[in-house]
C-alpha cells in the first residue's frame, strides 16, 4: 500500500474548522488506499503566544524549558485532529516527538535530527492507523524534550517520510507551490510544477521561504519525493524531486530577493597573512552567520574586505571587527544595511554558457550597480541597493523568459 | 538534607504573578535548607478550556487523545515555574509525566499510578537543583498520555512524595487547612490542627472537597505526611498524618454533608435468594457506584431495598432496575434526587458509646426525619431531606461542640 506523508502548518491548522478540513483531505487520500501520516505544527499564533509568556518572565528564558512549553503547541494540535479523525469513524493515533521517538541533538531551540525509529509508526500502520505526529519537537539522548527552530514541521515531516521510505511527502501550505520569484513582486511568476532538490535548495537558502533549508537537505539526502501545495485548494503543486532530463531545458529555473542582510566592509586594511582568518573566526565565535565574501586584490599593501551577514546581527558584527581593529589597522570599518541580495538560480547555467554576462547587462541597463558578486554551480548572486531590488527582480523574470513555462 | 514535595493547585499558579509567588514560596524553602520538588497543575481554566475544544468536536472524544491534549496543560505551568526559578538564579529542572516516570494504568482519564521510579529525580537533587512535576499526568506501560482523573496533582505529589520518602508533601490550596465542617455553612466550622488518616479518608469519600480520596490513600499506605494549607497566606495548616494518643480526646472530629446522591427505594420485592445480587451486579456492570444500602426486614415475604448513587447517574440507575424488574416483581421503583447525606467522624467514636444516639436524637429534637443510616467503625451517615441539610451539619457542629479546641 502507498505511504503518504502530509504536513500541514499552523495556518492550515489554525481553528478548529481549519481541522476538521484537514481531516477530511487525509480522510479523503486514506479512502483512496494509501497509509497515512500526518505532521501538524502548532495551531496559528499558539508558539508566539507561549514564547511570550517566557518573556514576559524573563528576556532570557532557560532554553530547556522554553522547549518543554512551545512544544506543547503542537500536541494540543494533534490530540485535536486525532479526535477528528476517530469523530468521522477512522482509527488515529497521535505521536509526541518523545514517542515516535524523532532523536535529536541537545541544542534546545535548534537541535537536528538524528535518528527516527520507524518500527512503533510501522506496527500502527499494519493495524490500519492514521498516524498524527508532532511536528517541529524530538527528544534527546537523555529524555530532554527538544525543538528544531524555524520551519522545524517541515524538517520532521520529511525525517518521518525519510524513516519510513514513504512513497510521497506532501508540505500543506498557505501558497500553491514554488514559484519562479515571489507573486508579489511580479504578477508574471509562474508556479514552477517540477523542480530539482538542489535548486530548491539554493531558492531557500536565498531568501524564498515556501520550504526551508534543513527540510529540503533531508529530502535531498534521503531522496524523498516533496510536494509542496496549498492546503485551501486542490490546486496541483510542485514537485521537488531528483534531476531529471527533462529539468534541463531552462537555464535560469527562478529569481529570489533577500534583503534581511547587511554588509560590513573593511577598509584599507594591511594585506598580510591572517587578517581574514582573524575576522571571520571572531564572528564564527559569536554565532554571526557570514553569507558572502569579497576581498579585493591589494594595491599599495592594502586591501578591502567586505562580508554579508544577517541584517540583525549588523551591531554585533560591527562591534567585533571594532574590538579587533587593532591588530589589522584598518583605515574604516562600515556598516550598510540598505543592501539587497538578488539571485538567479538553475541547473541549466552549468550547461548554458553566457548566464551571468546576461544578468550583468541586464542590470547595467537600468543602471543599478552591483556591489558583490557570489556565484556556485548554478546560482548567481548579485548585491545591489536595496531601493532597486524588485526592480532587479521584474527585470531578471523578463531576462530569463520564466514567465513561460517549458 | 530534608526534602519537602510542595503542590500548588490550579488557582495558585493561575497567572505569571501567582507563579512568581509560588516560586518565591518554593525559593524560601530551598533557601531553608531543603531538598525541594514541586507538583503544579494546570493554570486555572486550561483544562477545562481543553475539554472543551475536544467537545466542541465531538460529546464524546477519543479518551486516549484526550489525555495528551490536558496533559499539556501541566505542561506549560512547570516550564513557566522553572523559567521563573531560573530567572531567580536557582537551578531548576522540570519532569513531564513520562520523564519520571509516573507509570500508570492504561485507564484514559482516571490512571492509578503503580510505580514511581526516584532514580532520575534523587541525580537532579543530588546536583543541587529544585524539581518540578507535572502533575495530574502519567505514562502507561505502552508509553502513552494518560491522566489521573480528579485532584490528580494531589495524588502526583503525594505518590512523588512516597517515592523520595520525602519527609513532609505541602498541598497548597485556596483553603487553610481541613475543617470542622465546611465554613460557608457555619461561621463555627474551626481549623483542624491534626487530623488522622483514616477520618481524612472518610472526610473526602464523604464530600469533603480539600483532598481527594486517592490522595489520602497513598499518603495513608506509605506514611506520608501531609500538610493541608493556603498558597496566599502564611497560616499553619492541617496535618494528615498516623493516629496519635493526642487524637484521642473528641469522639467526633467533623461533620460533612454530601447534596450530590440520589435515592432509588424498589419496594414490595419477593424476598427470595439473589435478588440484592442481581440489582447490584446489574449496576455495577454499568459503572454505578452504589454507596449505602438498606434492606428492611421482610414482612409476608415482601420487601423494600433503598440505595443511594451519585445524582447524575439517577437516570441510568432507573433504567437499569426498571429492565431487570421483571426478575424481582417489585410493586414500584421509585427515584428521588431531593436527599443529603450528613455524617459525623471522628477515630473517638470507637471508644465513646452514645455518640449516635447523640447524633440521632439531636436531628430528632429538630423534626428532621432520617431516612437511611450507615455507619463504620469511625462515622455515622443519616440520609435526610435536602432541605434539612444545612440545618443538621450546624445542629451536630453544635451538639459535638467542634467550634471548641481541644
Amino acid at each position: 500500500m502507498p505511504l503518504i506523508v502530509q504536513k500541514f502548518g499552523g495556518t492550515s491548522v489554525g481553528d478548529l474548522e481549519r481541522i476538521a478540513n484537514v481531516a477530511r483531505r487525509v480522510a479523503s487520500r486514506k479512502e483512496q488506499g494509501n497509509d497515512m501520516v500526518v505532521v501538524v505544527s502548532a495551531m496559528a499564533g499558539e508558539t508566539d503566544r507561549l514564547i511570550n509568556l517566557a518573556k514576559k518572565i524573563t528576556p532570557a528564558p532557560n532554553e530547556r524549558e522554553l522547549d518543554v512549553l512551545v512544544s506543547t503547541g503542537e500536541q494540543v494540535t494533534v490530540a485535536l485532529l486525532a479526535i477528528t479523525l476517530e469523530s468521522m469513524g477512522y482509527r488515529a493515533v497521535t505521536y509526541c516527538g518523545w514517542q515516535v521517538p524523532i532523536v535529536t541533538d541537545d541544542a534546545y531551540g535548534a537541535a537536528r535530527i538524528y535518528d527516527v525509529p520507524k518500527e512503533a509508526m510501522e506496527r500502527d500502520l499494519a493495524e490500519g492507523r492514521i498516524i498524527i505526529v508532532a511536528g517541529f519537537q524530538g527528544v534527546d539522548g537523555k529524555r530532554n524534550i527538544t525543538t528544531l527552530g524555524r520551519g522545524g514541521s517541515d524538517t520532521s515531516a520529511v525525517a518521518v517520510a525519510a524513516a519510513l521510505k514513504a512513497d510521497l511527502c506532501e508540505i500543506f501550505t498557505d501558497v500553491d507551490g514554488v514559484y519562479t520569484t515571489d507573486p508579489h513582486i511580479t504578477g508574471k511568476a509562474r508556479k514552477i510544477g517540477k523542480i530539482a532538490y538542489e535548486e530548491m535548495l539554493e531558492m531557500a537558502s536565498l531568501g524564498a521561504k515556501v520550504l526551508y533549508i534543513r527540510a529540503v537537505e533531508f529530502a535531498m539526502r534521503y531522496k524523498v519525493p516533496l510536494v509542496v501545495r496549498s492546503s485551501f485548494n486542490d490546486h496541483e503543486g510542485t514537485l521537488v524531486t531528483e534531476e531529471s532530463s527533462d529539468m534541463e531545458k531552462e537555464s535560469v529555473r527562478a529569481v529570489t530577493c533577500n534583503t534581511k542582510e547587511a554588509k560590513i566592509t573593511i577598509s584599507g586594511v594591511e594585506d598580510k597573512p591572517g587578517v581574514a582568518s582573524r575576522i571571520f573566526s571572531a564572528l564564527a565565535d559569536s554565532h554571526v552567520v557570514v553569507d558572502m565574501i569579497i576581498q579585493n586584490s591589494s594595491a599599495e599593501g592594502k586591501t578591502d574586505i567586505s562580508f554579508t551577514i544577517p541584517e540583525v546581527d549588523l551591531g554585533k558584527g560591527l562591534e567585533i571587527c571594532r574590538g579587533i581593529e587593532e591588530y589589522f589597522q584598518a583605515e574604516n570599518i562600515n556598516g550598510c544595511e540598505d543592501i539587497a541580495k538578488v539571485s538567479i538560480i538553475g541547473l541549466g547555467m552549468r550547461s548554458y554558457s553566457g548566464v551571468a554576462a546576461k544578468m550583468f547587462s541586464a542590470l547595467a541597463r537600468e543602471g543599478i550597480n552591483i556591489e558583490m558578486i557570489s556565484t556556485s554551480e548554478i546560482k548567481i548572486s548579485c548585491v545591489i541597493r536595496q531601493k532597486y531590488a524588485e526592480l532587479a527582480v521584474r527585470i531578471l523574470h523578463d531576462v530569463f523568459e520564466l514567465d513561460k513555462a517549458t
